[in-house]
């Protein structure tokens, strides 16, 4: 398949690029740099510094004697969209291309227009030149289980059948989404439930959980084939953070009461979704959402998964409880269905001690990188 | 009050900015001619001329005594919008700001792109403003009906309780949009929901039918006053397009079978529900949803009324029927709710043979202004 990979410069977009290149896949990378740019802004670095794109397609080159494709564009640039989706004619294309950080969103007005415009209008620029230029392919776009919010209902994945003054309809399941950011991947998922319906284009939207993880398979061939491990305030998810926090000695940053539930996957399993989803396509004018996780903790729960992990390794973890920088309940149902993946074929990787004792001693190893001054919250959602 | 009405200048924020000046509140108007610039660029004009909007303001002053404060600004300019918020400080801000027409958004990538960003950057920068300089204050945002679609069970007012699998919960209704323009009165729906929630806002967000007529109590009182009255494929909407049509001898622009149902209200029902809304404001983080329209007819249904009123005064009128250039299902269940501002006190002006009469007549007096090439409909949903 041609399988082109937007956003291939990113935390979860390289891992794909190569994972896809491995298996025979020809692989295009579309990106713009954007990410790098934020963390500049802020002065935030991944743990373990990682090379240009350039270098990394190199590196993969020389272990792998495959070849990636670059384009460097900015997906809010409607003309090189339609021009290189039109020279590489992908049947696959697999959008990560976003800003990905909610704290990101909430730090000002700035950067709420920002998120939106850059998200809302990639993604119609891709619609669009998929409409023109290649619309039997197949758009993957990666959204957050973070747009149902936390409703007092089991959430469905993507439609759910509602029985009403004595009527029936399977409608698209109501959103209630916690940031300027999650907002974003809904605009994003009524636009492309939209562009499927009206031009007949194909899409999975995939809800995804909280991911994991430093490695896969194919980025620990070489040192220089790492992907972007985060563990500061705006890039870095809640279990690798708190790997950091547990190797640095700082106590783990849980909001609130910490009864939050969120669902998580590794990193390896997002690679597996996406390749999933790549490998049973939908069909012309259909628009699917899979709820991509693979299981549920509360933060205390995880917090106290690392805790335990670190006890064995001879860390001694403290749990700290920060005043909620985030409007969220803090105490709430959550079951969200996620069987749709699983029926696929979906094999996951499960979070154990194991692997968080991998994480802690990879981390460990670098622990002279970590920039301790990145770590506390600052960014609040109530402004005023 | 302090009353500030951004898009004043266009067919419904004129008549609004003119009755709530009457009625004795402080008036500002927010505008920046963008509604005369799209007519610009598709050479399309309202049917009778309409004055500059510093002529109008000058006109009411000297019929009324009362003076309306113009700020001339464009919603995306954040920058201004917090400065004229501190200086005007709004009570009660009613947005009409924004581009409204789903044909013109479903002109092509650069409309779509344009209608999305344009809409969502105005009401994100409007809700920044407010919650920096006049949190207190009652955001009224018109939205459409349009932003349901036409599910197959009743739509509620916004919110729906449903019961899933042994649990309940009250969540947003699901939206369903039909073009790029209704799309982005989702996005900010959800907006503008997350902003109450998150910041403690109050907004009222009304789902309008389509409005039809020409006048109102205050645009009548003197020529310089009338409002912008559209029946091109752009601007106009149904209702005042057939009218048009009938006095032209153009048979009536039905589209498809003609089946589609869809609500409707005078111009007079829009000003007195966006009152009875600002006379009644939410609670601190409330966001609330009322469905705004007195009728519901199909388009057979309406093409039907204007024949038979047209008979009356002696119009032989022929109803056509289009190749539908929507994508819209042409045969299905619509049954809104509609109670909310019935308790409020709404008291509609039901569409008559004799409203009907009255804007046929006013028509025939203004014929010989009818531009006949911009009435056929030739912007089609699907574009491939």
């Amino acid at each position: 398949m041609r399988v082109m990979i937007l956003g291939g410069d990113g935390y979860l977009g390289w891992p794909t690029a190569v994972y896809f290149s491995k298996k025979g896949h020809e692989v295009a990378i579309i990106d713009n740099f954007a990410k790098r740019q934020w963390e500049m802004e802020n002065g935030i670095t991944p743990l373990i510094s990682i090379q240009t794109l350039h270098k990394r397609i190199k590196a993969w080159e020389s272990v792998s004697e495959k070849k990636i494709k670059t384009y460097i564009a900015d997906l809010s640039n409607d003309r090189l969209v339609y021009k290189h989706f039109e020279e590489f004619l992908p049947e696959v294309i697999i959008h990560y291309g976003e800003q990905p950080s909610a704290p990101y969103s909430m730090m000002g007005i700035h950067h709420a227009v920002y998120t939106q415009i850059n998200n809302i209008q990639g993604t119609l620029n891709v619609l669009f030149a998929m409409n023109r230029c290649i619309p039997q392919a197949h758009l993957i776009k990666l959204g957050t289980m973070g747009e149902y919010g936390t409703p007092d209902i089991d959430i469905e994945e993507g439609f759910i059948e509602i029985e009403h003054k004595g009527r029936k309809d399977v409608i698209p399941f109501p959103k209630q989404p916690g940031s300027f950011y999650h907002l974003s991947k809904v605009h994003d998922s009524h636009n492309i439930m939209f562009a499927c319906r009206n031009w007949g284009l194909r899409s999975t939207d995939l809800n995804q959980g909280i991911v994991y993880g430093i490695d896969t398979d194919e980025t620990e061939m070489y040192p220089d084939l790492n992907t972007s491990f985060h563990y500061d305030e705006i890039f870095g998810t809640a279990l690798n953070r708190f790997c950091v926090q547990a190797v640095a000695g700082i106590p783990l940053t849980v909001y609130g009461k910490g009864n939050q539930k969120r669902s998580f996957l590794n990193i390896r399993d997002t690679i597996q979704c996406v390749e999933l989803a790549a490998l049973n396509h939908p069909k012309e004018g259909e628009y699917r959402v899979f709820n991509q996780f693979t299981e549920v903790f509360s933060i205390n729960g995880l917090a106290e998964q690392v805790k335990q992990a670190g006890k064995k390794l001879g860390l001694n973890i403290k749990i700290g409880h920060h005043e909620n920088p985030r409007i969220e309940l803090e105490e709430h149902y959550f079951n969200p269905v996620h069987t749709k993946l699983t029926e696929l074929g979906l094999k996951p990787h499960k979070l154990s001690d194991v692997l968080i004792d991998q994480m802690l001693q990879k981390i460990m190893a670098n622990k002279h990188l970590i920039n301790t001054e990145t770590i506390q919250p600052r960014i609040r959602w109530k402004q005023r």
